[in-house]
């Protein structure tokens, strides 16, 4: 990815703990494997974090050999360096690193809907660490787990056998509870280990620390203060290349039961005992097992319309390749939920993500209660009054905190001020290594990032009312801040968006 | 003062409710009445924020017409006017302002001591609203009053009659106690308007509306989170031409029980129901009277011997004009105390001021308790761990909060931050009109910022077992942090001082 040598080492330099182990991935020749998990085993390569011993063994259908396949990608990588609009590449690709990540790999071509794959597998394994990487689409998790299951490849016998599967983890709640029993019929939770790198270890710990370090805020979390939260993921670029995928997705299913709700449960999960992946991972299971399902007058869906953006034209969703020219798949979603705990009981959390929207940001805002009696003259139903602190996590990342102060004047005039912090003012500007970091988890055998199964059911439960709409999605110009019934949801409690712009 | 028409009428413009009066000044001729008193007055003719028929009745020893006072005081502010040492004066001294403020000035000369006088004054002002400024040295103060009671001048019949006195308010508990029956045999207490300009409207309002804005605050403004509080009022100058009256008074009584006392009942006292004047002074006076009376083992005195300040070589104290070369007077002064109420039980409060120190720094730091448990590998004895509000006051203004936040890499290191919010980035820079205000309040007759009897009285007392030490000051060299023992005073309870520089 786009980092120096330097800087990688410097952030990953130190980490230690992985063993000796092996890579077998699921769909080498995929797209997954080209854009995300070639490039940070190369990241991990140049930070030299690979285990020792390292070595893929890459499994695809194409008939070719290690050397062959390893010999494509890396063309394909050279492609990519030269592309600047792919989000992953290594533009400074040295073939001397990427020989180091592919040196020795095996390749096996074969269908891994049969079981004679996985025979052979297991004699190309032997004994060892194993990480078996599902670069694959989702429908298939459950037969390649079967199939290293029925071959005993998952059995741990000294040595440590870890699946990783990337979301979507099922469809709805019914689907993610056939196929986590699926998987959990061949592996135990501590072998699995299920990756949402939307957020990224640095945010993710971030705000934890912010909240578990700092006497001043966790005092002050909770509903007696708390007036309500938003969490906001906008995105300005529509679906690109990825219609079809989308049109049996939707905003909705993409970002809510995983992303958002893991900024959810970052944002409102009680301390936990420590920072054992256990404990973590139960507090957020806990936090998100106490979200009242969601009601279907709590959720409004948006469709983008062509519009304006960046001062360009942009067609709309219906228009884009891949989508039906009468698509009801929603590319917004907003929602109102609430946390039946003693912590948050009745403060109302607003969610709400979208793709062609105004500005790119994910923040999540805390918005506090007015004091309970206006001291200075100010008018109390002044939507400024309340303070706000405001987790920037992208583009930009900080902590603002938004107070009220004294106007300079003889008259006692209150005024909204903002307090900032920003990561880029106070340390150096360190490269994103999210993905990197997450795989360095897995073989590390930390699961703190990655999702429980219970985890997942409780966020699949929490959305189980409004996955299947009786409502078309409103239309909302591309451009805009999203359909205007988004705002009604807020507006009926008598709040509103705070601004993403 | 150094402001133009535009920025004051901004200021002060709005601002109203005074009515027509008149202002007698004992010792017209005097340094106070040069210094602060006129060009005050002159700023709020700037602003057209007099009273309507405001007129000076100017009382001193020497013969002399209104006319002629005026006058010669206008020749020592245009010498004010060209001086750049001149901490207070009138930069774009106009005739035709000054002519406003003292026009129709009358001119009484005679002896105060004597009653004779005020019989001649009570014939000039005749009946209406009057204010009585006593420019004079404090021994003063008392004879003054009960001449204006003696000749009735203080029955407020229809109109005010009003006394402003300002510090020193007596030089201990038992003396500050005479003084205060003295006035009150001759004036109703909300007749005496007892004027301590240190810290200025602005800066004490906005402590006010930052601690009862704001919810973010008030709820861990209190024992269970807060560790301790630092007060600080540091200083570059040293005695300047003060030497003579310093002598007589020391860092301790010139600031302690006025100055600095103003800034711990403002960030400590209870929240007041109300703005009206007599609310919030009655919690002032509560928080002070709460004040457990400091011991002789808590306080530091400190003297500044001859040092380097800004590269310059600077004298020690004793070798100041005015000066004994044996003088046992305190430049310095750093004490701990403790208030006993429900909200402060156990917190202790560290203050400190003085005079040729490394920086000049008016602020307040509020240093909470280190979160419950480390949850990060925290070195929980790091002495950065803790958040830490601090209120800048002088030079800059402003409020900073010091979190933790996590350092960007691999691993979870947690580093401080802050966060900071300045007045001059939010808001148009403004003039300090602190005395103003003061003036214009009392014209108004708003008592909020003036100190009341019982305040004074409260603060004496809890100074009064350390008044008269039995100890030398220490000696610390101009151009230093003060005196070692002021860190010592911090180091028995596992504490430091956070920078001033």
């Amino acid at each position: 990815m786009s980092i120096t040598t330097d800087q990688l080492q410097n952030v990953i330099g130190q980490a230690s703990g992985s063993q000796p182990c092996k890579l077998v991935i699921f769909g080498a020749g995929g797209d997954l494997t080209r854009r995300l998990l070639l490039p940070s085993l190369y990241d991990l390569a140049v930070a030299d974090a690979l285990p020792t011993d390292f070595q893929i063994l890459a499994v695809d259908r194409p008939e070719q050999t290690g050397a062959e396949w390893a010999s494509r990608l890396f063309g394909l990588a050279e492609q990519d360096a030269k592309d600047p609009s792919a989000e992953f590449s290594c533009p400074n690709l040295d073939r001397s690193v990427w020989d180091k990540v592919t040196a020795g790999a095996a390749y096996l071509s074969g269908d891994f809907t049969q079981n004679e794959i996985f025979d052979r597998l297991g004699e190309a394994i032997g004994t060892g660490n194993v990480i078996f990487y599902m670069a694959v689409a989702s429908r298939f998790f459950s037969r390649i787990a079967s199939g290293l299951g029925r071959a005993g490849l998952l059995r741990e016998d000294g040595y440590f056998r870890r699946i990783v599967v990337e979301k979507p983890f099922g469809h709805d709640l019914a689907s993610a509870r056939v196929l986590d029993s699926e998987l959990r019929a061949q592996a135990q939770e501590s072998q699995i280990y299920r990756i949402d790198h939307f957020l990224g270890k640095e945010a993710n710990q971030g705000i934890m620390i912010a909240r578990f370090s700092n006497v001043l805020f966790e005092p002050i979390w909770r509903r007696e203060y708390i007036d309500h939260v938003q969490i906001t993921a906008s995105e300005t670029i529509g679906v690109e290349k990825r219609g079809a995928f989308y049109e049996r997705t939707g905003a909705l299913r993409d970002m809510v039961p995983n992303h958002l709700f893991v900024l959810l449960s970052l944002i409102a999960m009680e301390p936990p005992s420590s920072l054992a992946a256990e404990a973590v991972r139960q507090e957020k299971t806990r936090l998100l097992q106490a979200v009242r399902p969601i009601l279907p007058e709590d959720y409004v869906s948006g469709q983008y319309a062509e519009g304006v953006l960046n001062n360009a034209d942009v067609p709309g969703y219906r228009n884009e390749p891949g989508v039906a020219p009468d698509s009801q798949t929603e590319t917004y979603a907003a929602m109102r939920l609430f946390i039946d705990n003693w912590r948050w009981g009745g403060v109302p959390f607003y969610l709400r993500t979208g793709k062609r929207l105004s500005g790119r940001r994910t923040e999540i805002n805390i918005v506090f209660k007015k004091p309970p009696y206006a001291l200075f003259n100010q008018d109390m139903n002044d939507p400024r009054i309340g303070n706000v602190i405001r987790f920037l996590l992208d583009p930009v990342r900080g902590v603002s905190i938004d107070f009220d102060a004294k106007q300079p004047g003889l008259e006692e005039v209150v005024s909204p001020v903002r307090s900032t912090f920003l990561y880029d003012d106070f340390f150096r500007k360190e490269p994103n290594v999210g993905y990197e970091a997450l795989l360095h988890d897995c073989m590390a055998g930390n699961q703190m990032l990655f999702q429980s199964a219970e985890t997942i059911e409780a966020s699949w439960a929490a959305i189980d009312g409004i996955v299947n709409p009786d409502r078309a999605p409103f239309l909302y110009p591309a451009g805009s801040q999203g359909p205007e019934e988004a705002d009604t949801l807020l507006a009926r409690d008598g709040r509103r968006w705070l601004s993403v712009t």
